[in-house]
């Protein structure tokens, strides 16, 4: 291991993070198997990207066939991309009609912010304030964790608070609380408008992953949705964590929030790990933003990626993934809700289907929560159980994430969760 | 087609163009070649994507074996990744050492202003006044051409006319623009001064194929590189185009103008059709980069596109590909010289290996080099042969386009060279 860790940093520098203090060296996948150097299998319990599982032989089959075909570009006509819109269309509302092709998650949310900026004109950009859209200046510029921005954050961009109150489970409550987060909007609004912008877009996971996994109960982002429209901006769901079938009972996110976004993103599940990322919208849209500007990305909608993204999506059907999301992911929940009476420093478990935020607290005498899930994902590493952990920022990644391949099995969930039992009794018992 | 078409637009909207006139329709390809749903052959004399020839074996099967075993991402340990790195590296100047790993050029430049900007804590950005260096927001804010910006053009950006005067076969009149052309680099650096901002970053296409194409001679563009430098900004050189051996002589584009970039970005050919695409910089750039920001990638470097990218350099390796372009390109352009005997309104040849820009002057009686340029396309098309036109914006496009695969072979260029006489032939005769 010493000896790759070298090679790596003489070439790709000391910056790029590892996950795990011992970093993870896979050279094999199956499914939801991962498997190391050595042959010791690991659980994957966390990658979202193999959505169907790793290596799965019906998306491998297909971008071989086609790779041996024909790759070219969208300039010229072929069948593929088209099957490969079509298909996705299929699983969106009527009226989110027309796709546009990018390659990765960040290109598509970058693609989101200009459409909406040149079509509505405005420039004002509204975000939660604990979120991740990606890595382009835009995207970075937008990122509450800050980095680069020697100008500071930029004027036409504010936050809003994550919908922690859509989590509750008292109604009067809940109501009282969309009602207060529609006036946030309100506030975030008046906030641009003071410093001379008017709404473009408000970009928000529709499980507000980074956030800390606040997936929020269905009609309680209504309020905030429509308060944002009526001052003339754009909603974007970004799909990129909760989208294809991920939450079990809702194929995107923004379906089961029960809201109607403008624009749709969505990139690392698409092609099983090929880069494949999309942007969907209205066509009175899209053809808005083509009358004055124009857009072409030289590999996207490729035909290898639209076979591999067709693969994604037929293996999804065929396989009945979201059910398996829907059924095996609730048990998933009801097992870490188990835990929950075992181990008083889990806090809280959100989440449906295969999208699990686990919230660990601070135990007594120790003060940091933050360093306690460090420790359980190294540990459940080292016990061959790969899982991550999320929040707002490094101070507050106290949760861990679950966010398997959507072909995590009944026995995984009893492997899963019996090796994060081990892992947090250890931890109590002051073993680790 | 019709069908094609009419389901293209509903999907995808009216948006999107496509080559040609007659849209073009391949549904297969292999080495220089391009076969349409009629099973008719066309020879591949524009696509740079395909670099060492449509559906390459070898890369074909490096993905095939690949995507069989594992994708997963950089944040794991595996050693495609850090072989491709180093091979990459491996062709490149010293001091140039260090990899990011993005999925597109557009991805790599947007990185790359980033790094600028980070680095240097300066945002003034400088770029040729015809260039194209991607489609994100911040791109496409820097993009002549212009579009969305409902703001105008940022006072951070300003231009300086491609070096055309590198392209004269004088020697004093060479020497004498080389030391103008660095004074106009003083030039747009004060007018940067002007509006508060320093510079960060010089873009340029190291054959400045948007603006023209106009190769320039070496050392011509070395005061223009210095002045920006002594102001304290990055050169990124940006080989999409130009770069892995296109030009025949050099691997990359930079090194035929006897400069040391900052930063080199590349993408379209990388992968040979599977998005790829990166960012090469310096060691001392990338740590200080790192220490205040970060960055991630989620396809960007996975062990797929590693493997892609390995294969495509040990193909134009192994098949002398390189040499291919300085011997065979040679005799493209004579015979394009050859040519311009023989038609009046080809103005210049400008390139060497397999870039190449042929341009066309008005007729007399007719006042559209432009839509020549554009009638000798589509009718090339309709006999067969592929080819595009490139120009600063779509009133001076007027400049015949030839950048085929690295494989194109001396009877490619026969039936290229036939094709192209005959049409300009039948243009000048009024047939057309």
């Amino acid at each position: 291991m010493a000896d790759i860790l070298e090679r790596r940093r003489r070439v790709l520098g000391t910056g790029p993070r590892l996950y795990y203090d011992v970093p993870f060296q896979p050279v094999r996948g199956s499914g939801t198997y991962l498997y190391d150097v050595r042959g010791d299998r690991y659980l994957d319990a966390y990658n979202n990207v193999p959505h169907v599982g790793h290596c799965h032989p019906r998306v491998t089959e297909a971008i071989r066939e086609q790779c041996e075909l024909l790759n070219t570009n969208t300039r010229y006509l072929f069948d593929s991309v088209l099957d490969y819109a079509e298909c996705l269309v299929g699983t969106m509302d009527p009226g989110l009609d027309t796709v546009l092709f990018t390659c990765t998650g960040s290109e598509a949310n970058d693609l989101a912010g200009r459409i909406a900026r040149t079509v509505t004109g405005n420039d004002g950009v509204l975000t939660t304030s604990g979120s991740y859209h990606g890595n382009t200046i835009f995207l970075r510029s937008i990122d509450p964790s800050g980095g680069s921005s020697s100008s500071g954050s930029p004027s036409w961009w504010t936050t809003v608070e994550p919908p922690v109150g859509g989590n509750t489970e008292d109604p009067a409550a809940y109501d009282l609380s969309a009602e207060a987060y529609g006036s946030e909007i309100d506030r975030a609004l008046r906030t641009l408008a003071e410093r001379g912008h008017r709404p473009s877009c408000f970009f928000f996971d529709t499980y507000f992953c980074a956030d800390g996994v606040y997936p929020t109960k269905p009609g309680y982002m209504r309020k905030a949705v429509d308060a944002f429209r009526v001052a003339g901006g754009f909603i974007v769901a970004d799909e990129v964590q909760p989208g294809l079938g991920r939450n079990g009972s809702y194929f995107w996110g923004y379906q089961r929030l029960g809201i109607n976004p403008d624009i749709v993103t969505s990139g690392k599940p698409l092609g099983n790990g090929h880069p494949i990322g999309v942007v969907v919208t209205r066509r009175d849209i899209a053809e808005a933003f083509f009358e004055v500007d124009r857009y072409f990305n030289t590999f996207a909608g490729n035909p290898v990626s639209s076979v591999a993204g067709l693969a994604v999506l037929k293996v999804l059907h065929e396989e009945r993934l979201q059910d398996n999301a829907r059924s095996v992911g609730a048990s998933l929940v009801s097992e870490f809700e188990r835990l929950r009476g075992r181990h008083v420093n889990i806090g809280a478990v959100r989440g449906e289907g295969y999208l699990i935020g686990v919230e660990l607290l601070a135990r007594d005498g120790h003060d940091s929560a933050v360093s306690d899930a460090r420790t359980v994902i190294n540990e459940a590493c080292r016990r061959k159980v790969l899982i991550g952990t999320t929040g707002p920022n490094r101070y507050r990644r106290n949760i861990l994430k679950i966010r398997p391949p959507m072909a995590f099995k009944t026995e995984n969930v009893d492997e899963l969760i019996g090796t994060i039992d081990d892992v947090l009794t250890d931890l109590s018992d002051g073993n680790l």
